[in-house]
């Protein structure tokens, strides 16, 4: 399999399509298990090609931004969710992505955002739907679930010419939550916020015919969806190591890497210079806060085999520096100018924004191109 | 000059051309005065349009990826330092880009670097041009001054076929200085390694046209470059939080700011919720290890004013939060959503990088946009 990436130039990002799909079915089996329908976030993958495998047997899809949307419904994607908060300034481009037959559903949290959203359906004679969001856990936006504007907003939503389409929330705070214990408790907190709201809502006389929750490590450890109706989740397509340092798999499930080579020695310091730093692996330091701090990335080698002890310890723009992780028994194997390596990075979404295309290790032998997009 | 900027989507770079421009005076007065060449570090910018401005009285440029080098020399520039160690692998391209009749000259450290130099250049039947990388504080890649290597290396690339241009190095560790007197000494010691470099060389009979230093800091504190050719730096011409915090500049000289909008709130926490996270503002915590922690970015209005204690203080990927700087007397002001603001960015280059162009306020008030690129 090496073989095929030693023409590549570096450094560039490797995608291991094999490992995609397996995460990919291990989640749709929980999720039939569980009962629930996948609307998986296309953040992380931002491309058209991989989009197609992880929306295979899902109901929609998420992104957190209005290209991610423009170009996923340009792509054949007609059921989205904009998982961040609406600006009013960006009703406009919602009213452009509807109108060309795509589902798209706006979230927000406050009155003003409601009378916003009401008034620019009024407009445009066409209720745009909203999900309201609700907080589970402290971690960002969202009314907590019996907060009194919930009614008012959806009295706001549908008295003023929009839809209220359901409740959505995300337990952010999951990420730093150690053991399984822990990550079922995550799991039935996001549950409880989102039900309850709905409850009330209902209560109050208003259809809520969505209930959203999600986050990947939630997805991977809730054990009952009683009343939620779908469940969003990103990262779990790559994985990456923040997810192996929570727990939810392991290194050989990560899915991405980049591949980097190697640029030079300073030996009194054991390091090991790579033509790989920040811009390719990114800023990300994920795993500092976690049990084990894995530095820039943890080193493989091109055949994505993980080097013992070794990761990336520092980072500049266009270098990386490898040594042994700090209490490592492991030796610093040589490795002369010219090697080529592997870097297994902290945050999948991080690291994959850095290239504009995936260099993907197909499931027959061969390698193909993917490319990303970004922007706003 | 804020009213041309309401109607953009956000989050957009915004790039102030007057005060880029004030950037690069000041550097060019210095090295006018200390008697050395510019080679601006064209890694910051990555933008044909803003390299026309930071070029016009410099000598050559430097790059930190061969793409660059690539559509720099494309744009005109010919004489370029690519200033990253080579591997093997790059030197076809290397070549091809010296085919066109550009100057590109590369960076080694090593006797197998020299080596498979000189083998390209013996193969092509053209001298590569390489300078030697002297390491000044232990910062990154390099030879100590008095290393017996450096003479092996010129004479392996000499005897075969390839060509010394002289040596280099990179005060990185000037990043952590703090005050004048650190700063001027960092500079000194960044001249002094090369410079004594550049005299064993010549002991040993090899002539040494370059002898190139740079890194923005020692840049602005340097008092005597006698014996240096060339200067290299790049963050200068925007300037950021990280310079501000070592000393270099004022927050009114950073040329580089993220336009973002409100989303939303959540008073009990003190928190303001914008369309900027991660994705556009970076990873970089740059001033998290200095005197004043900036979070993720100090925060101003449409027009540039700095908004009293306000930083961005969380990012996910396109959630930020602002919130008052810990210890901050300031009151947390009122923002409705859809109120526009400006984030200065910790790192210039990291933040850019973020963005496929940038917004310019031009010096003559009015809005132009510059294309970025990026890749390797």
């Amino acid at each position: 399999m090496g073989a095929s990436l030693e023409n590549l130039a570096t450094p560039s990002l490797i995608l291991d399509e094999t490992i995609m799909l397996r995460n990919i079915e291990r989640l749709e089996r929980r999720l039939a298990a569980l009962g629930v329908s996948a609307r998986p976030h296309l953040k992380t993958v931002k491309s058209v090609d991989a989009a197609r495998r992880v929306l295979r047997n899902a109901k929609g899809a998420t992104v957190s931004t209005l290209r991610e949307a423009e170009v996923f419904a340009e792509a054949g994607v007609t059921d989205i969710l904009y998982a961040v908060g609406i600006a009013p300034q960006k009703l406009p481009r919602v009213l452009a992505i509807r109108a060309k037959g795509c589902d798209l559903v706006v979230v927000l949290d406050s009155l003003d955002q409601a009378r916003a959203t009401a008034e620019a359906s009024r407009k445009a004679g066409h209720a745009i739907p909203a999900l309201i969001e609700i907080d589970c856990d402290g971690h960002r936006s969202g009314l907590a679930p019996d907060d009194p504007k919930v009614v008012e907003i959806a009295r706001i939503l549908v008295d003023g010419g929009a839809e209220l389409r359901g409740v959505v929330t995300h337990a952010g705070e999951s990420y730093g939550a150690r053991g399984e214990a822990s990550l079922i408790a995550f799991a039935e907190r996001e549950r409880d916020a989102v039900v309850v709201a709905a409850a009330l809502l209902g209560d109050a006389g208003f259809a809520c015919p969505v209930v959203s929750v999600g986050s990947t490590p939630t997805a991977h450890f809730a054990r009952n969806l009683i009343g939620v109706t779908e469940l969003r989740a990103g990262v779990y397509v790559f994985f990456d190591l923040v997810q192996t340092g929570i727990g939810i798999c392991g290194l050989e499930d990560i899915a991405l890497s980049v591949l980097t080579t190697v640029i030079g020695h300073q030996h009194e310091r054991g390091w090991i210079m790579i033509d790989a730093g920040w811009m390719a692996l990114s800023r990300d330091r994920g795993t500092a806060s976690q049990t084990i701090d894995q530095g820039y990335g943890v080193v493989c080698d091109i055949d994505g085999q993980v080097l013992d002890g070794l990761i990336v310890t520092i980072t500049n723009q266009e270098h990386g520096v490898i040594a042994l992780r700090p209490g490592s028994g492991a030796k610093l194997p040589d490795m002369p100018v010219g090697t080529m390596l592997r870097i297994l990075p902290n945050h999948a979404c991080a690291t994959a924004a850095q290239f504009d295309g995936y260099h993907v290790l197909t499931t027959s032998g061969g390698l193909d191109y993917w490319t990303r997009f970004r922007g706003w």
